[in-house]
């Protein structure tokens, strides 16, 4: 299978790792070769219809930071639509960095693929929860599969689970923690004490926050997620504006510790039904599913026959992001 | 989709509501329509191949307590096997109480079923945990699909997620609470005070516990349920025998108190790793998956790629467990 991965930050750079780590596995296990045949970034390309050496891409990267010092096949700013014209390729995985205000460049990219009759993953919010019924409507035109579970929870395989494990159950709601950023400050603040702007500090000191916070913790992050969930496993048509927005800026450690002395804690909640959306402060039992630590997310369907039914995983990291990518691609090879 | 159903009690009642509950939900998504086209208990059988009307065996069954009687089509005293002998089905559902001394008759059933290449259904341990390679080399053998979700975890959908939701990963152990009895009187221990022996009262008067309790305190139940996770997940070839067990009958409250005021919590934690099986009550943090509540079960997948990840659900309850039985119908439809 012929991959031509656009983007390669942190999660792009997790997959062609993956791939390393796992191409014998695969092959054994499912008859499945992933090749990735193009990779670009902001420098521009490396194009092999043979298919680049993972190892090597990853070596280039970390030495000089650019794809297009890729030896031989390196093609400085080559642009992202140009490199997928300029090679052969079976699914495009789009893993650039997601943007809410048009979703470009990935949308372009993704519509491309699709008209192409090429299959699509991608890990990007953007077009998802902006373009959600558009993007599968062709793709369903097109006969190709769009696959993006990574886009919700990394590592918490929500959409599969909800598509391929419960096939026998209506769902009905969604509940869930699904910002790892703002699940760690609230768990830090909760064991520490310690108030929002400190933990908020420490948690940029680890790299768990960014530098510019705001879609973390004003909770824009999780409302584009609520999107995707309520589009796609309760087959409604939201955008993020449907959605109701309320982060974590102004919760004290006073109120976390009046919580915690009843039994409670403050966590960052995001809800779908098949009639609203929101992403706001609540409090949760000690002792309940919601209850996880750290950075990680989780979600609780409730079902017509099951009861309620949870998964909880890691939100984010590189190679945890890259195996909900590479779920989705053994998924589209299953079915080809 | 033809249905030989062995056992009337909780669960097969709970499979006939849920297909009066769904059988238009499922025509219409997947083009499945289930027949029940004969039904056993201890008191005989009610067979029809144009398939029996479920509601009105349910209404036998619950006034009379017997399917022989089933108007028309029910016939007095006769056995599992001679009902499979005399209508014709596609998969056989085999619910029968657990035995864990010989797995008798549900491995006989079981294996005539296959013999006969039929797909089979179960929720019954005994045969899994006491002969899971032979059964599973039966079905291969005989090109025919043999499924068990409902065996472990009720409405816990755990096999059927590592086989299918996380294709990518591989699963390197388990860890999980896989006894909804054991945990609802820990849980109740720990949130009011109370002993053991008190505890155990309580819970049989609100029918969580059995009057005999033993397979659920002592471990038993979890340690069939950590050899089916470790054969069908990790492919080892373990038997009950195996499994390292020991229950929660002697946990004081003292105990509970002392793990409470540190921020941990007792539970009976089951273990499945390559190497060895075990059941034993552990400390978990308060703030971990492992704090789950009542009679909630939870397993912990750690995996190579994606960390932990986590799937928690109602251990038991009859539609609850139907609906996971429903799935595997479902996924047996979809591959035939």
């Amino acid at each position: 299978m012929r991959i031509c991965l656009m983007g390669f930050g942190a999660v792009g750079q997790g997959v062609a790792r993956v791939i390393s780590m796992k191409n014998d596995y695969l092959n054994d296990k499912y008859g499945l070769d992933l090749k990735l045949v193009a990779v670009t970034d902001t420098s521009g390309s490396a194009i092999s219809s043979e298919g680049l050496d993972v190892d090597l891409l990853l070596e280039t990267k970390a030495l000089t930071g650019k794809v297009c010092k890729y030896p031989e096949f390196g093609i400085p700013d080559l642009k992202n639509s140009k490199t997928m014209d300029m090679v052969d390729y079976d699914v495009l995985l789009e893993v650039t960095p997601t943007n809410i205000e048009d979703a470009e460049p990935a949308k372009s990219l993704i519509i491309k693929a699709l008209e192409d009759r090429k299959h699509v993953v991608t890990s990007n919010k953007g077009p998802l929860a902006l373009f959600y019924k558009e993007l599968m409507s062709l793709a369903r035109e097109n006969n190709v599969q769009f696959k993006y579970e990574a886009s919700v929870g990394g590592a918490m395989p929500i959409i599969n689970f909800a598509h391929d494990t419960l096939p026998g159950c209506e769902i009905e709601s969604i509940l869930g923690i699904l910002n790892g950023t703002t699940n760690f400050i609230l768990s830090r603040m909760t064991r520490e004490g310690s108030s929002y702007e400190h933990t908020l500090q420490e948690a940029q000191a680890l790299g768990i926050a960014e530098t510019d916070p705001t879609q973390d913790v004003e909770g824009t992050d999780a409302a584009c997620k609520t999107v995707i969930l309520a589009n796609s496993i309760l087959g409604t048509d939201f955008t993020l504006e449907d959605v109701k927005v309320e982060g974590i800026s102004h919760i004290t450690s006073e109120a976390i510790a009046l919580a915690k002395k009843d039994g409670y804690l403050i966590k960052l909640i995001a809800e779908v039904s098949p009639y609203s959306l929101s992403v706001s402060p609540r409090l949760v039992k000690e002792d309940s599913p919601y209850a996880v630590d750290g950075t990680l997310n989780m979600a609780t369907l409730k079902t017509d026959l099951a009861d309620e039914v949870t998964v909880v995983g890691l939100g984010a990291g590189s190679l945890e992001t890259a195996s909900a990518i590479l779920s989705d691609l053994v998924n589209i090879w299953k079915k080809t």
